[in-house]
């Protein structure tokens, strides 16, 4: 019986977690999936780093939720680092999917292959809102590549405007993730092309933890719309003690 | 329901995936699985790689095809790289099977690690008619390392001597690939050695794609023998819009 | 009908390998599961890799075993690689699962990764009877990450101090593993991470196997209590002819 917080990714809200969630549940486990300040509806798109890794912080004081098991998916990985560097004595472990590993002064754009941050500021650049979306065919093809169109354009319809300020602000922490004396999770999709595998999630990012535990499942990034039960069960497999 | 061209390997002809291509039908598809020229019965194995792409090229033409869904394994790459550039608007999409993919100028053996590519040499000089023969334990081992050694003395004997120039000759393009506005997949079967995993077919060659999609399954570069089922699921995920 | 022999890891006795090597008996198969000197009961911890690999050798020797399948798990790779030296006309074929892979003049601790290397030595310092024993936090995150709890503390429990001088004596061959006239195969638990996976066992330490046949699997170093019968069918997959 653990304490689950599911925190998503870029362009994402907590409700797409919600099946996700449902199983974990039906597991005998509590699950929470806020959405974190930035993607929720009406939210300001000028939105920066350190105000959506407080939405999460607030969101597990309000609840006052202890021994949590914090999963960060994809850009999640950045709040979720942040939350646990803020709130130690509430985390039990830390779950990286797929997910951003920062040390204090990084950015997510500073983990970004060159190719990949530069079409990130291209599509800020046209949007000039403060916000970037992603274009279908890329979404298709590097993102959901294990759906079939229609799960991939479902899927696509509930993505949100993402504030590129969260992608390019650099985090400061205390400690750095190799540091925290919590446990330590990478739960790993082999299939997962959002970062091309010559720059890949795994090792990549998951050495800066330490002594970590990895959790390997096939699936693409988006395992969460293409296979939740999969996700589930390997969320709860790096979750455990 | 789509038009699937399955263009085979070296020593292989098209006959070697029938057995997938009745499992493509079976699931509504229209399946032609043509042999390329150089690998059929009595063809001169002096044939070079122009003529090798032209003969997939006539038999896409002949059956007046459309829409193709041109999928390629191994050597098989270079054909339909070739065939794509020659018929781009007769191609949907490209799928790569543990798939050479060629640049302009590039032969397959510009792709191999040095030691295999002077093992090609050694054995195109010890036979001297312009083809070469894959040595039984290589095959066993490197190739079809996920069968029975029933399956792997089965498939072995299906094989024919290999056209070498092929293999030497330079692919010419108007495009290369990473430039072709068509859909991309690249299928990795995740315990293929006949590329060694230090000089891996996936991300080393798949990366040259541009946009691609990654579909990946267990199995040796000869699944067509070891797990015909898999395969066919495994290419027809690759080559769905 | 095959002989297996299988060769245990550090901290390990052949007792623990009993349930992998009762379902490779009821295939058919006739297995020996002998414990290296150094790590039975009531062993000396002074123990060398001398005396480890003539151990086994004599185990083979005494059952006037032939045609044998010899698989070595982790440290275990240095052990059957000593004993084929030793007796290469009793062996069929190696198999080394997850295994080092020496060639003459390297210890196992050449090949770790620095930090692990200097674990290794602290924890030697720290104990000073010759013996190193694995902390449990690295054992359950590193070695058995595919476990649950109970069966990681419980496998934890049957553990044994390993004699330090068998990972830093230098092993002595008349060939190298690549040069030996066997069949080699290489089985890789993809999960695993006792080497973290920026310095693999595969195909780091594999390709020093010359021609080789690869079986994967998912699972973590220690599969042999996660999941005894994926093991011992993957052992089978990798002992064939």
């Amino acid at each position: 019986m653990s304490t689950y917080v599911l925190v998503h990714g870029a362009w994402h809200t907590g409700r797409e977690l919600a099946p996700v969630a449902a199983l974990i549940e039906a597991a005998g486990h509590q699950v929470f999936t806020p959405t974190i300040k930035g993607n929720g509806a009406g939210d300001a798109k000028t939105v920066g780093l350190a105000e959506a890794i407080e939405s999460i912080a607030d969101s597990v004081l309000e609840n006052d939720l202890e021994d949590v098991v914090l999963a960060g998916h994809s850009y999640g990985g950045m709040v979720i680092t942040g939350v646990a560097d803020e709130l130690p004595d509430r985390i039990r472990r830390l779950v990286y999917w797929n997910a951003f590993v920062p040390n204090s002064g990084e950015s997510l754009v500073d983990m970004l292959p060159p190719e990949l941050a530069r079409l990130f500021e291209s599509m800020a650049a046209e949007r000039r809102d403060g916000s970037i979306v992603l274009p279908f065919p890329i979404w298709r093809e590097a993102f959901i590549n294990d759906a079939d169109l229609d799960t991939a354009q479902r899927a696509y319809r509930a993505l949100n405007p993402h504030p590129i300020r969260t992608l390019t602000d650099k985090i400061s922490l205390k400690r750095n993730p190799a540091e925290m004396a919590l446990g330590k999770s990478y739960l790993n999709c082999t299939d997962d092309t959002s970062m091309p595998h010559q720059y890949p999630w795994h090792p990549r990012l998951s050495q800066k933890l330490g002594l970590f535990r990895l959790v390997q499942v096939p699936g693409s990034h988006e395992l969460c719309f293409s296979n939740p039960a999969r996700l589930a069960r390997a969320l709860m497999d790096a979750g455990r003690d």
